[in-house]
């Protein structure tokens, strides 16, 4: 594994899911090769969801984009991150499906293990880190929400992800899943542990529903970072800033933050996101990390810079 | 590409497919790097014949085989090989999908031309050689097979290669096929062209039947050479092997060969055979190739040293 080969550069956990992890590790990746990505394995939509029910294995997606956003530099390796990322177009059985997961599963298949298997990826890859899940066994997400006074359940990441209500709490199921035991090694062992950016609800606070990783999240001696998003996703439609930062606080209030990165344009109400910031123990660090062509995308050499200011200045 | 690279070794151009290119070439690979495999592409059956469906492409089984054969001796370079030849098992649509072949499907919808497409699959398993196509069209097998007195068409790979019956004369469809440019130029550009083993009438013939690629093996300086099967396949059940000689040399009479390597093991009737390869103008080298567990499969060291040995002395 290249974290193995005596890598540059500080150790690093990052947590989350899907584009918003993406972002972060191609950030962080021009920091540290001494990077573990720890991966939400709740998705149950799309080419994931069917190579769920097909082989009954964890969804590989969020862990396909991971590997990805770790592919190197040179041309054979952005050439690797654009395969991996690639989606069938038919009009059968393979559409939509992204080559990358199916090499995961493959590997899946082949060696058994799922933690070697990525490991396996990872070197055929020649990614820099490495890339785990944060269970060992595929989850569900459910939420209670309220829409127009009702509240109700609704079940599965892409409905979570996608509903027109207010989300006043979620769970995974089944409830208290087991951590990957090497992605609770990898947190203790860290240097600095990032959570976000990305969907709050789906790839970001099931982190903290795993009780072995929410554990390790609060007792080990890395500090903590939470990168907030450019934008509210439709999950967090309505939500301020400041009650983004407490909703993470809500369901881990032991769990110490030392930053928060969060980009000038978000800024809603400067003095109540500090007063949240500080109430996780944070400091604002607010830093331009948007790309200049007016999307809500993180531009990886400024969200790079974001982190270094935070590796120096914390 | 690893050819272009000052490679070691003679210019050695291999035809074929299946199984018995895969034997080549893993035999060949130990003697130069300087490979180019020429590949049928009339496979439809299996995960090539779904995939040739679902997309249109020309059938990536045989192109696979000839891309892991090639696949280095490194760890590395053998999980590849592994992962490209792994099949998927299930109970629904991907049961039986080799990932090799949807790699290559992915470089095609991704980059466009087969060629380009296939050079980049070589570069991110870093092979050895390169692998083509022998024409940039998918196409068909048609035999006429007699079998108890009665004349019949059979159509498809899979169905040709498994007849009971006699094949008398194998056609490609559409007749007359293009072929695939960089192949005619790598057969006038070698300085050894190897043809076989592996299914006669599927895998060998087929290449005679491409009408430029017939004439480039006819006009190429390089030298040729035929390696004979370990066993008669279904498809030739019960032709001597003089008669399979002879049925090569039907279907190109202006074709001449330097060598014929067979196996002692397979000799039938001595005289009758050297009689076959001097009306082809070829010297009989008889090596022994098969591996040690009886089986009828080529071993890559015994072979490559019958390569070496045609190489050196003819």
């Amino acid at each position: 594994m290249a974290a193995a080969r005596g890598a540059r550069g500080p150790k690093v956990v990052a947590l989350g899911g899907g584009h918003g992890l993406y972002a972060s590790l191609s950030a962080l990746r021009l920091l540290t090769d001494n990077i573990t990505a720890i991966v939400t394995v709740a998705d149950d939509g799309g080419s994931s969801g069917r190579l769920r029910q097909e082989f009954g294995v964890l969804p590989p997606g969020d862990l396909r984009m991971a590997l990805s956003a770790l592919c190197d530099d040179s041309e054979w390796g952005q050439t690797w991150r654009d395969v991996l990322q690639h989606r069938f177009t038919s009009d059968g059985p393979l559409n939509g499906h992204a080559l990358g997961n199916l090499l995961i599963v493959a590997l899946w298949e082949q060696l058994g293990g799922s933690v070697p298997a990525l490991e396996w990826v990872g070197q055929l890859l020649e990614i820099r880190g490495r890339v785990l899940p944060m269970s060992s066994m595929p989850l569900k997400i459910e939420a209670d929400v309220t829409e127009n006074g009702i509240c109700e359940t609704v079940r599965g990441q892409v409905d979570v992800a996608v509903t027109q209500g207010h989300v006043d709490h979620v769970r995974l199921l089944p409830e208290n899943p087991p951590a990957q035991p090497e992605a609770i090694e990898a947190v203790h062992d860290a240097e600095w542990v990032i959570l976000g950016p990305g969907s709050w609800y789906t790839s970001i606070i099931p982190h903290l529903l795993v009780p072995e990783l929410h554990q390790a999240l609060c007792e080990t001696s890395a500090k903590r970072v939470l990168a907030l998003n450019l934008r509210s996703e439709k999950e967090t439609r309505g939500l301020s800033v400041a009650e983004h930062i407490r909703s993470f606080n809500d369901h881990a209030p032991e769990l110490r933050l030392d930053a928060i990165i969060i980009d000038p344009g978000v800024i809603d109400d400067r003095a109540e996101i500090e007063r949240a910031a500080q109430a996780c123990g944070a400091q604002l660090l607010a830093r331009n990390v948007r790309m200049n062509d007016g999307s809500a995308r993180h531009d990886p050499l400024r969200f790079a810079a974001a982190y270094r200011d935070a590796f120096e200045q914390i």
